[in-house]
Parts: structure tokens; sequence; C-alpha cells
């Protein structure tokens, strides 16, 4: 079969890989329908995540059919369509029990990362029953790609950690797709403002079509300045980071309301500076977290109710023998306005 | 009457004040029975606390009998004995009213900061129906000074908002009295283990007596590896900084597990290092907090049951006449082996 | 002035009184300007409140501006134009320092029960600092008359009691005014599916039209069944209770799903039956709340912020002179199609 | 293997059966080392409870050692030492997934029940995964059989559901296993009062020495007013319900304070009276759940922690071959005193 296989650093290439078979009781085969790239593709690709070595099958997005099932499996069937989730989880060890997937001791975040993935026509599932869900009849499977990682991420990790609530003030500093995602599912709760934070005027241009009530661009360096005073000097309650640099980290401390709730999205590479020395008396909370796709079941029922339009995030179509573009495309987003690229595998 | 008061960095003196009279509608002046000197005021006297002018009484916390009451006031008559919040409370403001009452915008901590305090025979509390508590019949006033600050921001900054759950593992870095409020506090919540870590063994085996199931004596640079060793690796569930400066702050980051609490009760004079490197995936929360006293009734709930024990805090007494050998005795802790020195006025 | 007076069971005048006066340090007078009629103002007339003495000035909704204030006012000023709560809490007791203001021990409900209503050209608030409400700069003054009560008890007592949740499923039981302030503000949560239960067709061609995704006719004794189909056998997550009869609490009771809430806002005059046989096992919750009106200034923003149109239900005006006929066409409503009718003072 | 076995009303015997076998890829067969007797067999035995058939073997708590394991399994091993839950769960469905193992779609309370039970030399256990938990090396075996239902029940359906909080005012009607269960896991709290409820003075005594700070006899009939009396007039914070019929359902209504939670334990088998005509603005909460056994790994690390004694029910012990006397003593617990009899198989 056909699959993008990361080389090193800097290298990844279409190579032909033999079709994946089921290895544990749990494991599912998926044929992979459609997939995407994820801003975490890129960063592998320039060598920033060790757990992932040369030779890996990337991807942890998709729709597909169940081709094939391990022994200890009872929930997904052959000929099943199904959602492929980028967190597997056991549903056995203690962190699955509490929800914690993203902690699962055997699973978490291992697909395209410890274990091959997606960008290939076929993909190996572990701890399946737990880690695919059921397409509905009639369901837009693009839209659902989005489902398998980017809208978890902005919803847990951005809008529930950041407690978005009626009325509330939020801020998103970064406009990119997972700050998009985030804003997007932010208005299932309907806060009063929401101010989009970004350095690059088309992407906050989206945001306004996307219900961002306020834009800032901080290419001026007072974006501090400038949201404080959107706020009559209160700050935000919500200050979600969509970035993963400590320059965007500390605006969020400069911008958060007391009482109110930093909700850290961003892959950090580096440490920040916290100014506990103002923000000790301030009564507010930073979260972190890596999507548990917990809410997965939910975010499918608003889809299916139109409560949200996934499908709004994907810019450009391509096929899996233009993957290679498509990760050209995709890499030069400021240039080429690209959100997220839809490959259609099968 | 005689007072306390800052006269400068370094600078103290027991002097002859004129009786406070009522200023506002809300206000009411208590006659001072007994109050005590908190970490907070030797920052003072360091010169630490911009917000504090020369010429001001001390002091923030105390029980009396209300001496005179202003116009507006229904709740507290002359003659009633009242414990005095070391947080005044308008009631009426939105922090008020979502009981975040350390940000009240006409109060929070004012008392022996922006307004003179309670170091003297008599004292003017503003929003006072707002900010005494009822002393109920009978009860130990000695044991009930320690709830006008350090038993409420031990237990609301610290096991609160930490979280602290039956069964849960619990780090206390920092067994001064602060550290050992918050450890009397966390029993109510029943956890399996309560880890304190100090660099005084005299306070670590007081740690013990007071309740904790392990100490950790951290001069030797290893308190992480230890705590990690204790907690089979995992790290804690909750870990709650009880000293106030970047290095055990720090700590707290390294023992935290995944899904933890991290909640700071220190005062903090400088920023410190976030390491979001590897944090951004661990599922944590940190919180901050100025003590709110939102906790006072329930407090006192339990101290009239009997489910704590506040005077195991009080090692000295002095008379107002002594409360500078009082500040002596409480500035020298280490020596003195003081936690809180109580200070009869009346 | 004039004012609209109760006369005992079935008995109401226009008559002319004298205007009230400050009474305690924390009253305030204001002068009416817009008010409307309550489905409880119906109950008192039929003589079902037996607080509610003869003589009474009924009405406990409105806006108006500061006429005077007590000594111990500090947040409003003569000429403020303010929201007048339903509920008078006095901001000190427990019950309001909890957040449970319809408890509060010299407030809660009094207004146009207890003491002196809104129906007339002033009325005199107690504790006027902490159940009054500041009027935004170009707010719709007719709007904000809906915030006095009849949204935030659709509000606290149904959605937020009944956990509505993005992707959940909700059914209302009753379709009259306060169902369908429930219907409005309910959809702050983005549930995927409202159904709307009622007898009357043109209420539930309203509903349609304010949201609702599904509606139900119960004239046929099958509601039950109904809802029971539509939700694929498993019941709803939230049932809301908006009629007040045991019919219609029963029910709820029929349609609730494993761990769901029945959230109850109707007024009861009679017990019901409890099927503790069956739903012992269910793991369900049922809340019942006198409205708190602690959402207020959140309902203010999601107003002013255009999250929700209140005015909506307004669907008659009147005069205070035509103050009879307003009772007239809201109490004939099935027949005048009345939701809210607004009253305009002055 | 020996059994005892369920004949039909009235009826039961110890039988010669078959040792069970695997059956599907996620099944264990437990070689049963200690169980007991609950009174939900007591209501099987009188043909209570219609899903129970004729042959049954009883029995759902129990230790034992993993004798066998299916295909899919991959947490438990041949002789690993497990505490048996009462109820299975797949740990893949929906209610699984949120927590509601009592829901389980394949699951639920089938043991003893549904399928064969513990009584026995050996039991079959589904889901088992998820559904067994290790013991710890070094735990008192015979208390963490109490860990089986009668502890989780009383934690989650009364403890936790009741929202019982430091400080605050507990009523628990009903003395027996249950509610001793109940006020013992009460107690991780530190609530400020116990209110203990029953018929008969040598289970309030019981309840005395296990930590009620107050028992109430309601044999007069006046319980309600008593309680009250000791609220000083306001009700209990908690009131929790570990009985089972519409008597001690409604006396639970009669003490419930405003702003207070009821919380069912008892299996009822008839519907009660719900005074909705006084509660309707009271701001309670009812709450009614059948154990989830989601709390079973943090009580086990109360138990490991000795911060609770659950050895302290156990009053009669017998070996498998008596377990006809085990249930005589069992069933007619007035006069034998029995709390929870342990049953010692092998």
């Amino acid at each position: 079969m056909k699959a993008l296989v990361y080389g090193g650093p800097g290298k990844k290439a279409l190579e032909d890989r033999p079709k994946p078979q089921i290895r544990d009781a749990g494991d599912a085969v998926v044929r992979v329908v459609k997939t995407t790239i994820c801003g975490t593709d890129l960063h592998i690709l320039k060598g920033d995540v060790a757990t992932c070595a040369p030779g890996r099958i990337l991807g942890h997005e998709g729709v597909g059919v169940v081709d094939s099932v391990g022994a200890g499996m009872t929930t997904f069937h052959p000929g099943d369509r199904v959602l492929i989730s980028c967190i597997s989880s056991c549903g056995k060890c203690e962190f699955c029990r509490r929800g914690m997937y993203s902690h699962c001791t055997t699973g978490g975040w291992i697909l395209g990362n410890e274990i091959d993935g997606t960008q290939a026509e076929y993909v190996r599932i572990p701890h399946a029953d737990t880690s695919l869900y059921p397409i509905p009849e009639g369901a837009d499977e693009e839209a659902l790609v989005m489902l398998s990682d980017i809208l978890p991420t902005g919803f847990e990790c951005g809008v529930l950690n950041g407690k978005v609530a009626p009325g509330s003030t939020v801020a998103i500093v970064g406009s990119g797709p997972i700050g998009l995602a985030t804003l997007l599912t932010a208005q299932f709760y309907s806060p009063a403002e929401i101010i989009m934070i970004d350095l690059d005027d088309n992407r906050l241009e989206i945001a306004r079509r996307f219900g961002a009530t306020q834009t800032v661009n901080s290419a001026d360096g007072k974006a501090a300045e400038t949201v404080m005073a959107l706020t009559g000097g209160r700050g935000v309650d919500t200050a979600i980071e969509a970035v993963g640099v400590p320059a965007t980290f500390e605006l969020c401390q400069a911008i958060i309301g007391a009482g109110g709730v930093i909700a850290n999205i961003g892959v950090h590479g580096a440490k920040a500076d916290l100014h506990l020395e103002t923000l000790w008396s301030r009564n507010i909370a930073i979260t972190t977290r890596l999507v548990d796709t917990v809410s997965t079941p939910m975010l499918l029922k608003t889809v299916q109710s139109k409560k949200i339009d996934p499908s709004l995030l994907i810019t450009h179509r391509f096929a899996l023998d233009q993957v290679l573009d498509a990760y050209d495309t995709f890499g030069r987003a400021a240039a080429t306005h690209a959100l997220k690229v839809l490959i259609e595998v099968s």
C-alpha cells in the first residue's frame, strides 16, 4: 500500500509499504478513506518529536472503513464506517477510567508517532473498540475528519479547560487552524466577546467570519494594552494560548482578569516566565492538556445537529498521490492561506 | 490608645494613637481582645509592601467586641463578640457577589495595609456587616484568632484550590505556620498521603505530629527524587506551594503527577520558570489566590464540632505591651520555634 | 400615585396611593418606568398566595429611575436607571453569601407579595444596593423588564439546574411564557435537541420560531411515548417542568433518561407521585428552585451582546391607566395569544 | 463445586454445580476466597427481583484468585488476587465511558442476578479487566469484601450524591449495614454533625460507636420534629435515605433544609409522595443511583491508608458449608445483631 513515511529530520516520501495486520486481540485494521495533516506532523518533520523514529508512517487523523478486527473486539465489525481518534485509549487503565485518555498507559498519542499512522491506505488501530467512533448514517465524512484531533483539542484544552461561559469575555491568542477550531467550539457557550489575536490579517479576517467579535493584530507589540482597553481595564475571563511560544503565553498573563483562566493549547518547546510576583494574588488558574478526545461523542452530536460546521476549516483537497503537495501547501500556510488540507485516500 | 505602628522599612514602635471613629455608615469600631502577627507583617517591615505607608497601625487578624456601629449596619450591635476577617468585603460589588471577596472593589486586604489594623486597642472595620463573623457562645477565642487569616488561607488557597480528595496524595512545600495550617485543613478531605517538605527538621517533626504521613527535608537538593520515589514515580495529585520563592514553586512542577493541581499559597516577589516544555501535555492546573475568607463560616463550624483544633498553631503568648517582644520571637522562628504568637490586648 | 391594588380573592383595582418613602438605611425609592404582569400575580388574585394580604400593590418586575436613597446606600444614586430584581437580597445573610438570594432571611420574594410592588408609579426597594442592577447606556429597557423575573427563572431553575450542555437532548414541558424563556436561555449551551411539549398548537408554533427542534402536542395523552420514540428509547438528558401540576411533573419522570436531570420550575399547589420503584436505580436528579436572580449580571451581558433577544416575549403593550385591560389580556392568553404584556408607567 | 442456589420465592439450597468456564474473550473465572450476603439477596429470596430466575447461584460480592482468563484479557492473569465488583462494566459503551457503570449496556448488576454469582467456589466474571480490582500486597481481604458493594454504595449513592462537606449537617435515615457504611464514608468529608435515625436502639448504639454525633429513635413518630429541633429549625444539609420505603423517603423531605440534597440509596418497591407544594421553592435536589463502583480504586486507597476500617461491619463468620446458617443469621438481624456476615469459601 502507499504511505507517507518520515525519513528523519527534513525528510519524507510516499512509499510502498505492506498492509498492516492485526497484532493484538483489541486491534482493528482500518481502510483509510480521508485523512489530513496536523501542525504536529510538521513538528515531527523538523525533528522536534523524539518519540517518532525514521521509517514511521505519519498521520493521526482520519475516517475509514473497518477492514478486519482482533479476537477481543466487540463493538466494531468489518465494513463499519469509523472516525479514528488521534488518541488510543485502552478503556481499562486508571487514566482511561478517569477520562484522561491522553495518558493511557498503553496508548495516548501513539498513532503516527510511536506506531504507524493514517497517511496511508490502511492503518492498524490498537484498543480499537475504545479508539474508534461510529459514523452516523448520512454524516459529512469530510467534516468528521476535523473531529479526529483539531476540534476536540480546541474544545477540551481551550474551551472546557478555559471555562468559557455565557456572557463571558474570551481572548484566543493565535488564529491558526487550532485557534479557529477553538473559536468555533467556544461559541457552544455563548460568550459575550471573543477577541482573536494574531499577526496575520488574513487569519484575523477569517476569525471575524467564524464569529470573533473583535480582532487584534499583535504585530505592533501593543496587544496587551489593546485588550485591556477593550475590556475596560478588567482583562478577560478566559485567555487561550493557541501558538506554543513563550511570548504568546506571557501575553495571556498580561490580559487575564482577576479570577480568570489561562488555558494552554500550544505545544511548547521551551519554558516561559510565570509572573507570580503579580499573579499570586489574582486568583487565576492556568491549565495544560494533551487532548483526551473524551468529548468526541458530544462533538459528533453537535455536528449532526448542525450546531457547528467543522468543514469550514477545510481549504484544500488532495489525493493521497499528491500528499507531498498537500504538505507543501499546508507548510506554507501564510502564502497559501491553508487551514486544513483534506487528503482523499480511497 | 496603644498601637503598633509601622515607621517605614525596618521601623516599628508601640505608640499612643487616638481611638478610631465611625466614618461610613457601614463601619464598626471593634475593641480588640486578641490579635496576632502574620508573615505578611514581616514583609511590610522589610519594605516589600508598597501599599502600606509609614504611620500605619499593623495587623489584620483578631477577635474583639463591637464598640460602636455606623448608621447602615444591621447585623452586629455594640457588645457583640466578633471574629475579624483579614479581608474587608462590601458584599455588593461584582467580585463580592461572585465570592471573590479578596478583590472587593472597595475592600480586599486593606486592614493593617491601606488602613489602620488590629494590633491596637481599637480598630475601625469598614463593610463591617460582611467582614465580621459572630463568635458562638463558649467558643475558644484564642483558637478563633487563627480563623482571621491563616486557616482560611491554607484551606482556600491550598486545600480547596488544590482539590484535595479522599485517597489522594498531597505534597505541601513549606512547613511554616501557613504550611501547617494547610496540613490541618487538608485532613478535612481524608487524603491517603500528605508529604511535608521543609528545610527545618523541627518543623517537619511538628508536621508529623499534625498529621503528615511522610516528611522530606529538602536540604540535600533531592526532594523531587524523594517524592517521586515515595509515589512510585507517579508524582502527587496535589502540590501546594507554601513558601513564596521560585525554587519551591519549581519543586512543585517537578513532583506534580499527570492530571494534578499545583496550588500556590506563597507571596512571591519574583517571577518563576514555568516548564511548559514538559507540562504542556501533562493535563495539570496551577492556581493562585489571595484568600477570600469565604470559608470562614464553614471553618467556624469545624472548630465548634472539634474537627480541627487551630490552637495547635499557637506557641507563644504576649500582652500588647510586649508586642515588640512578640515580633522578635515571631521573626526569629527558626531559633524560637514560634508558629503563631498570640497577643492579648484586653 | 396610581397603583394596581389586590383587594382579596378575585378583586383588584387601580387606586390612588401615597408615594412610598425611604424607611431603612438600605432602601431606595424607584420611579417605575416599565413593568409587567407575572403568572404569579394571577395566582395571588385567585387567593392562592397566603403571604399576600389584601391592600397590597402587586408587581415584582420592572425598570425605573432611582428617586431617593437611604443613608446606607453606596452603589446607586438618584437619577440612576435601574433594573428591579423580583428577589430582594440583603447581601449579608448566610443564604445571600451562598448565592441563594431567594432565601434571604430579610428578603427573598417579598415585592408585590409581603410589601408593595412595582405596578405603581413608585416603589420602595429594600436592600436596594444588592437588589437593583444598573442599566447599561443604550440598552433596550423593554427587553430588560424580562430580566426582572422570567428570564432568570427559566435560566436558573430550568437551564442551569437542568445542566443543559452542548449536544444534549432537552425536553421542556410547558410552552407558556416561562417555558419559552427557558427555551431561549437553553440555547446558550447549544443542546442538540430541544423538544417542546404543550397542549396549545399556537404556543408550540411560537416555540418552533424560538428555536425548538421538535414540538409535541400532549393532548392525545401519548407525549411520553412520542418523546421516547424521538430519543430512540433513551429518554432525554434534561426534562424541565414549566407548568406546576402533578401530571406534567409525572410526564418528566416518564421521559427522563438514565443519568438525567428533572429541573422543576413550576409553582406547585399539590404533591405529586414520585415513582421511586423505577427511578431508584436510574441515577437521576430532581431539582427545585425559587429563582435567586444570581444570574442577572450575566444575562445583562448576553442581552447587550445580542446572544438573546428577550423582547421576543413581549406581545402586548399598555399604559398604567389600562392595567386592568392588561390583566384581562394576560389572563386570557389562550384566546389573546399573549406572552408577556408590557405596562408603560412613565 | 458447591454453590448457593436460588430455587424460586422462599427457596434456596447448597447444591453441587459444574465449575464455570470462560465463554467470551473478556471473561475470567475466579476462585472465590471470601464472599458475603447482601440485603438484595434477601429481596431475591422474597421473589421481588424479577430478573433473577430460579436456578441462579446468588451473590455479587467477594474476593478471590483468578483461575483462568479469556483471550482478550490484558490486565489480570491466573494467580492474581482480585476484588470482585458487584457491577460488571464493559469499559466501552457510552455509559461506561461516562462513569455510569451501573448502566453498562452489556453489564451493570448482573452477577447473582442475571448470571451466576459469587456464593460458590468459582464464578465467571464478564468484562473482567474492568470489573475486577487488584488486591494490594498485605491487604486485609476480609475488609475488602466490603468494597464489592456496600461501601461504594453508601459512598457514591449517599455521600457523593449527597454532597457531604466539611462543617455540614447530615442525617442518615436507616442504621442498617448500608446506613452504617454511609456513616463510615461520610466522615471522609468531616461534616460537623451526623444524625442517625432508626427504630432499633442497638443499631443506633453501633452508629454512635461508628461516629454519629446524634442518634434519633423514630419509633415515637416524632423524628422530623426532633431533627428540626437539633438543627435550630433549619433542617439538614444532606438527608440520606437508606431504607427504601415511602415513610423514610418522606421523612427526608420533612427534614431537608433550604438548598439541601436528599440522596436516595434505598431500593424502593413503591412510589412515594413528593411534596412539591412545599419543596418547589426550597432549592433542593433529590438524587437516585444504582452504585457504579467508580469509586472502588479510591476506596482501596483509603482502606490501605487506614482512613477507614470496613471490617467494623463484619459481625459473623461462616464457612461455605454453613451458608444456610449465614442466611439465617443475616436474615434475623434484629435478633442476631448481624451487620455483615462473612463467608469463607476457600
